[in-house]
């Protein structure tokens, strides 16, 4: 069979398996779209996962309810769409405007599944044995969410809680700049940030807060030693830094060296910094 | 003299110092729009600064040929204001409207500053001993440049050089995520990567370009004492990596090793990673 003759013979299949393409009104698109907002997610317990890439990770990580597709994504995606329909998930044709009103990306790719909210409970989250835990305590930007998600699962994270007024990681853009790696390890929401640093305690970690005004070194001797141990990194806001409560229950705040003339490194290098420096003690 | 009637006497001063405000169309107004534009900037050898902050650091580190302010900013700023009439800057009160034109961003500051291009030779910026270079190879992101170099700025850097076909560091966009770093050590801008790498060489720094296939992990205790010495490391493409010529142009391939299921670091976190693992190399 010819890649062309084979492609119309999977149009056909998709023509003879669904009447015409859902729209902006279909109740199961106009249903979907409550999800792009944070109340609507929490209320149904539910979030959008966009594109190819993610909707792989989407497919391994867990249940997915409803698969949105563009007959040009379903064209580009034929594997994709063959792996939902093993995983026994509704694939429903949508218009290209439907897809476009399920993103919230400027270039939708026609391809978005409806899939179970991620976060577990802290306690769940804190299970087993944890060396190595990242703490969001205020994070307000979801595209520093989403990287600190990436960055805690390559340096090897068990778990990252979302504490205080951390934004939901199941915001479209966190989920994207993670780049599949809320898919990865497990999350976990918590608004009492000192019981989330209580909880990570009574699970044997040692919390560290990142501050510019800490009073340990992130190089020092001593901290390399802390650190080749089981420890929580706590991470504040963006714009405030952690916050007054935070700095109180954590065991040590720790201050990223500066050297030159910069005040601060931004958040999301200076998780990544504070990280990897944890992933170089255990080296 | 009362804080209001003080704010009267300035805008007084203001009125009786220049006719009305500057529109859009006002020649010199008109003259600093096409330096939004990359063409318009090295034409002329100036860019845009915008806003207090980095407005305050353009006058401490150079010469600034004019600055745009609305009567709202001026009177928002009155002490930066008096320090640019010290260096001799004219103060050219405009409109709302023509501040919102000279502007990048979505809420402008009213505050706009025609400034020299800050690049030099690269062997200017190489001159001394330097001991800890950045070179972007083929960046294309304007925020991931600025990144840099505010992390170059932390980590102690002794200059930053913009090689191949990476973004212009005197865009807006890198201007902002820098956070003043543009202004704090010696840029330089050379299409020839490979010519880069050479001069770098040349200046005794042994070069290290980031690379996840890189055959040295960067936690070794051999790469650790390379860090410990001269180095340049080098940062390539967000979205395609270093190239082959700048690949093989390196002494050394270094990877940041990924623990977990994530693929790799998004290129501002692995930047932060690899030049905070040099100032760690020699703590």
């Amino acid at each position: 069979m010819t890649h062309a003759s084979a492609r119309e013979t999977r149009s056909a299949e998709r023509r003879s398996a669904s009447s015409t393409p859902g729209t902006e009104r279909t109740p199961r698109v106009a249903a979907a779209r409550k999800l792009l907002r944070r109340a609507g997610r929490d209320r149904a317990g539910r979030f959008l996962v966009e594109g190819a890439q993610a909707v792989r990770e989407a497919l391994d990580a867990g249940p997915v309810h409803e698969l949105f597709v563009t007959d040009v994504a379903a064209d580009r995606n034929p594997e994709l769409l063959a792996v939902a329909r093993d995983h026994g998930v509704p694939v429903v044709p949508v218009t290209g405007k439907a897809a476009a009103a399920l993103s919230e990306t400027v270039t939708p790719q026609g391809l978005v599944a409806v899939c179970d909210l991620l976060d577990v409970p802290v306690t769940t989250a804190l299970a087993g044995t944890p060396t190595f835990v990242t703490v969001c305590a205020g994070i307000a930007d979801p595209g520093n969410v989403g990287t600190v998600v990436r960055v805690a699962d390559a340096a090897g994270c068990d778990a990252v809680l979302l504490a205080g007024d951390t934004v939901d990681p199941h915001n479209g853009k966190a989920v994207r700049a993670s780049t599949g790696s809320v898919f990865h390890l497990p999350l976990a929401r918590d608004r009492d940030a000192a019981g989330v640093l209580a909880a990570c305690r009574d699970a044997g970690l040692v919390t560290l807060v990142a501050d510019g005004g800490g009073e340990r070194d992130l190089h020092d001797p001593d901290t390399a030693a802390l650190l080749a141990g089981p420890v929580t990194w706590v991470l504040g806001s963006e714009a405030h830094g952690p916050g007054p409560e935070v700095l109180a229950a954590a065991d040590h705040r720790v201050r990223v060296p500066i050297h030159g003339r910069a005040e601060s490194l931004n958040l999301a290098t200076a998780a990544a910094v504070c990280l990897y420096a944890t992933v170089a003690a255990r080296a």
